[in-house]
């Protein structure tokens, strides 16, 4: 090889390099990752919202230290806790008062002493009892104050304390105990010894305040599918109200249709023959009624969201903004989701937001179904929030946060991921005209929410509950119902109470009852509540005093006391109802929120019920009351179990007091009559199975806020709205060309859960 | 150099080369652009869709040409057409005898000759009329039929006819010049000549039938943005009833509370001192009441919809297909978007789904605010449903079909991208259950929704018109409000018919209500109506015998006649509604599919009124009704100019006819009772002003059909959730890691739109 050729050779392979890194350059410049641009600063509080914060597990750990040291007595841990013991029964965040918090937050005032409040059942006293401290401050306690008689007018009976897991756990061992003196019946009946039950608990538990008596649903368990559409026909009541475990008796026998008096009797009646039975097979884990197990393959993934600079929220500690939005969140382990100083461009709007009951009421022909008035608060609204399961429960990119809570333990537990928080797209404008006439024009708004989700299971059904905030200057709450219905074993004519769903499975009638406290402060804390609505006037016509016409008029009006603000459940409300301020928009009309409910309650129970004052909240869909630091809630943890002496009855709020320029709590009742059907199997959908209500300005502001909004889009006839400069929308194609980031898939939310007693039994 | 130097760049080189090369390779394996995968083949129709389809553009042309012919009398274009000449009113697809279709469909028969709907006004005829022919078949017309006796029992009188553009250009033109006797106070009042000033029509045009005598109200116009918000006070009567142009007056003049018989009254008035005048500034156009122009610089993108592997939704023709659905959809330029044939898996369960009619009735102390009770069909719902905005009316990435129609003219036009199809991510569960309850699991689906949406404009405000169809076989339909409010200029008691919104601006309150009918075929043609509801019974516990409970209970009913199927307005229905069929279900239930009405609608104009039976479809909530080919809607395009005699007049539709059994239609008003406030402005939000109606099933199925979805998601405790073939949402975060394809924008909305004279004046 001579220098010639070598040398040409060299050329050459300069030449490829140089053609190389050419396309490499290219190629550099394809689709990149999409870029997270931080939301344009908004404004901070500097922690001002902690002062609404759940406490942390650090702090629930130094209230049971100091609970466990200052009581001076012995405290049982409740997972092993009996009645007769003392045990703590759940220990949460005491909110300051609002005078309290309002100085902090507007007046420049100090920072309000953090505080815990702890529930303890005292079992192992003269007189056993309920007793709530107040324990601060924070986070080195140093006082605890007795605030049970303060708050409840006298100290609380013992059995009106919500139903431990150990106490479910005692309960379930003696009715197994009990179903081994039924061997042949259960074989016949279940091809069961008894011990491969599930066994799901019911409420009240009696008739009487005193009684702890509970009827008790037995149904196959097949692993990995819900047993809540398998009932076996059989039921068992359980006298549990004697302190002494070794006192409970098994006191009844139900089985379909037929009543005995013990398990004994009922194998007796079996062999005897005089007992009708049926017998079900085993059902198999892949024909089970009611798995959710797919019986497709995965096909191609359906649309996603992704955000192509990132979230346009920031969340900080407790408190999320979005686009002039500001919102405390946090959560009760009983009552579940509450919000706190909800403000929009700096301004309270809402003081407080929060649920606070959850009815489910049931009708059947058997015992269980038809006692069945479930108190969810009292079961655990908050900490029955489990993990979310991204892309699913909620956007695959929304952003996920834990949530502490301590009940029934000495130590804090963690739902990870169990609130969600995301900008969704609701694929509708949020407004937009397109003019023909007199100019060409189309301008108009993307509707982008922020959503912030939680989803509660109470034993077999799933509440979503959605808080949402719109650019309008809208709030929307909203609840769905999903999950597995109840059943009852169909017998006689149990149709007169459901739907049949199965060979065996009657889907009983029931409905839910949700209550959220609505605490608005409309321009300040002062308020009145206006009324607007239609009706039509018959009049002349003005112009030829020849004819008639029947002209719409609008009648406005303010309410004056409670009592007239107390609307029952299933009455027409006013079309328009406001919360008002004093003060007037640039209009001259007083600045307002609307209260918008969506809703198709059931009927209320009756009056005449012994029980109906422990859910009395539900026979208003709208109450607005005077907002009291001694009215913190409609309801109580202790109603479940005592609703025939409440320990809340929120009938008793509404006395007649003026609502007008005071600070005033809304009252909100929504709700629907579920009758289940054969497609609630596997679970109940979603579709339809929505109530709610939106607080709407109205005349709050001089015109839309959604005018100042960065998403608006405005082009004319003769502009190009190709152009990206003139319409952000044709950007899109070059801008959102980028791969959205999925994080990888994690989901915990089964951890530490293995153990737990629950009332859907063990 | 030597040789050897040259030796050792060489091999550099090549080493180079090969580092260069072995980079390139790994970068292309980089993210790359998402690929469309076909959804899986959904089975054919072989065209018999078609049997519904809108007109093409040019079958439209073969009808005009074959009427221009064979009529034997002389068409004028109605662009141009006086009162006194004939012309074609409009062509629309006449869609065969219900009877025949099946045949067609189901039968194996032979598919329907082609037909379409001619519409001629016939003012140059001894009797002028308006007349309705079938021509057919198509492709090539040999016969026209006339069935305008057949239709609606005797001739159209030429007094209902709509008002044509041609009309109103000729009616602005003479308000234009009886303006010019008022030279000075328009000046005074709106430093106005008069040719500037935006005119808007009302309807109805009178008190009795035959009448033609409108009031239009007068507008400061900022090009670019909507007139409607800025009323100068000034409104004027305009007597038209005449065929000859000439022959019309302006009759009477309404400004700020006073009446007078003419412009020049009005001038005199102002002149002498004794006309109160408001003067008004000329808007400027930044600061104009109502722009929507944006105020702030574009930020970040919102949440985008992408579709990793393309659309699982196909559109061919008329029709689409989704996840087992089967849907026609068309237009009729008066009543707007209308759906056919709608299945799921194969089996029809609605033959007709269509709007009929939106009516806006106003109240107001202005005349023409007052005398307003527009019946939108009439203007033409379906003609004004103009081209959608991609990424704002609906997702970006959405298919969008064009819709063509041919109204008051002899040219059909198109409106571009008019209708779209998307799956919407609804970001909440369809439904989902976590097991912490004997054993651990989750399971659930994601809420996809297939959404048909069109938005219709008429004049200032837009409806969006969604059709919705979810994976657990229900049915959604809703209807959105937005765009402007009309107003009244603010004078005297103004406020007790809405509210000021501006200076001198009256939002005028109105009631929206909307009539759809909805033909459902649930499991066959022939059905019957059951309810089913809630009460309490007290009874004895059976177990004690000792206590009593308040137990819900069921008390189910079929509805025996159309009468008893005919629900009042506001009047509370059944909590459960629904289309019943004769067969049962696995579970021995009758196959139904139910209604379920989310509406606030307004009172319905007093029965007495004389124009009431024009609307009478407002009666009612939900009316059943038997089915009748000579029932095809509720309403008529000639109601709206003549009220007082109905063409259409649904009340007697509801002629107590036994309804078990037998083919039935549901017929559902929804609407809501708009009081404008200040967050009206620039336009109305969509958030709170929607109502709709779901169709679900009920019973229908044995078991929730979303179980055979392909997008169910299920994992244990045991499993590893995190692995792709466990848990497809873990396969995401590779599988969707691709660059969205978002075509480049495009908007053609405006073409062919400037010379077009509208209602909403030219």
């Amino acid at each position: 090889m001579n220098v010639k050729t070598v040398l040409i050779l060299l050329v050459l392979a300069l030449a490829t390099i140089f053609a190389l890194v050419c396309v490499l350059l290219t190629r550099g410049k394809g689709p990149s990752t999409c870029q997270h641009q931080p939301p344009e600063q908004e404004d901070t509080d500097g922690g001002q919202s902690l002062v609404f914060a759940d406490l942390s597990p650090e702090e629930m750990v130094q209230v049971v230290q100091y609970l466990q040291g200052n009581l001076g007595v012995q405290l049982v841990d409740a997972s092993r806790a009996k009645p007769s013991d003392n045990c703590i029964a759940s220990i949460d965040v005491q909110v300051p008062a609002k005078a309290e918090v309002l100085r902090f937050l507007d007046g420049g005032g100090a920072r309000p002493p953090r505080e815990a409040l702890a529930v303890l059942y005292f079992g192992n006293q003269p007189e056993p009892n309920v007793t709530e401290y107040v324990v601060g401050p924070l986070p080195m306690p140093a006082y605890h104050r007795d605030v049970t008689v303060r708050r409840y007018g006298g100290p609380l009976p013992y059995h009106r304390r919500p139903v431990t897991g150990r106490e479910y756990a005692d309960i379930n061992a003696l009715i197994r105990q009990e179903l081994r003196k039924a061997p042949r019946f259960l074989a016949a009946c279940c091809q069961s010894d008894g011990t491969d039950l599930a066994i799901l608990t019911t409420a009240p538990r009696g008739f009487q305040s005193g009684d702890r008596a509970t009827w008790f649903v037995l149904f196959q368990n097949t692993p990995g599918t819900g047993y809540y559409l398998s009932p076996v026909g059989l039921e068992v009541l359980v006298e549990h109200r004697d302190l002494r475990v070794s006192h409970w008796q098994l006191r009844q026998v139900f089985y379909n249709g037929q009543y005995l008096a013990s398990t004994q009797d009922l194998e007796d009646a079996f062999v005897t023959g005089t007992l009708e039975v049926i017998r079900l097979e085993k059902p198999q884990p892949e024909a089970v009624l009611g798995s959710m197990r797919p019986r497709q393959e995965p096909a191609s993934p359906g649309p996603l969201h992704y955000e192509p600079r990132g979230p346009r929220y920031s969340v900080k500690h407790n408190r999320v903004t979005f686009q002039g939005w500001s919102v405390t969140f946090g959560m009760n382990p009983n009552s579940g989701p509450r919000l706190f100083d909800i403000r929009y461009r700096g301004k309270r709007i809402i003081y407080e937001l929060s649920l606070q009951e959850a009815l489910a009421l049931y009708g059947s022909n058997c015992p269980g179904g038809m006692s069945t008035r479930y108190l969810d608060g009292s079961f655990g609204i908050g900490r029955f929030a489990y993990e979310l399961v991204r892309g699913l429960d909620c956007p695959y990119t929304a952003t996920y946060v834990d949530q502490h809570y301590l009940v029934e333990s000495e130590t804090p537990k963690t739902n990870q991921n169990s609130l969600c928080i995301f900008e969704h797209d609701a694929a509708i404008p949020l407004r937009r005209h397109f003019s023909d006439s007199q100019s060409l024009y189309f301008g108009g708004l993307r509707r982008g929410v922020l959503v912030i989700r939680t989803i509660s299971t109470l034993i077999n059904y799933d509440y979503i509950w959605d808080f949402m905030f719109h650019s309008s200057g809208a709030v929307e709450v909203r609840v769905h119902a999903t999950g597995y219905i109840s059943s009852s074993f169909l017998h006689g004519r149990g149709t007169d109470y459901g739907n049949r769903v199965g060979p065996h499975t009657l889907g009983t009638m029931h409905l839910h009852h949700i209550h959220y406290k609505v605490d608005l402060d409309v321009d300040g804390q002062l308020n009145s509540l206006e009324t607007q609505d239609m009706e039509y006037e018959l009049v002349q016509d003005p112009w030829s005093k020849q004819s008639t016409l029947e002209r719409p008029y609008l009648r406005r009006a303010r309410l004056q006391t409670e009592e007239e603000a107390a609307f029952p459940l299933n009455a027409p409300l006013p079309r328009y109802l406001c919360f008002a301020s004093p003060n007037p928009n640039r209009w001259g009309h007083p600045r307002s929120y609307r209260i918008q409910i969506t809703s198709s309650a059931g009927e209320h129970l009756p009056i005449s019920s012994p029980m109906e004052r422990a859910i009395s909240w539900g026979r208003y869909q709208l109450a607005v009351t005077r907002r009291k630091e001694e009215e913190p809630s409609s309801t109580s943890i202790y109603n479940q179990n005592d609703p025939w002496t409440p320990t809340v009855a929120f009938a008793d709020f509404v006395n007649n007091e003026t609502i007008t320029n005071e600070d005033l709590v809304a009252w909100i009742s929504v709700g629907f009559l579920h009758v289940p059907h054969a497609e609630d199997v596997p679970n109940t959908v979603t579709v339809g199975n929505s109530v709610g209500f939106l607080l709407r300005p109205y005349n709050y502001f001089d015109e839309d806020p959604s005018v100042d909004s960065p998403d608006g889009v405005y082009f004319s006839g003769e502009q190009d709205s190709g152009v990206c400069g003139t319409n952000p929308l044709s950007c899109l194609s070059i801008t959102a060309a980028c791969v959205p980031q999925l994080p990888p898939f994690h989901y915990r939310g089964f951890l530490n859960l293995t153990l737990a007693p629950l009332p859907g039994g063990l």
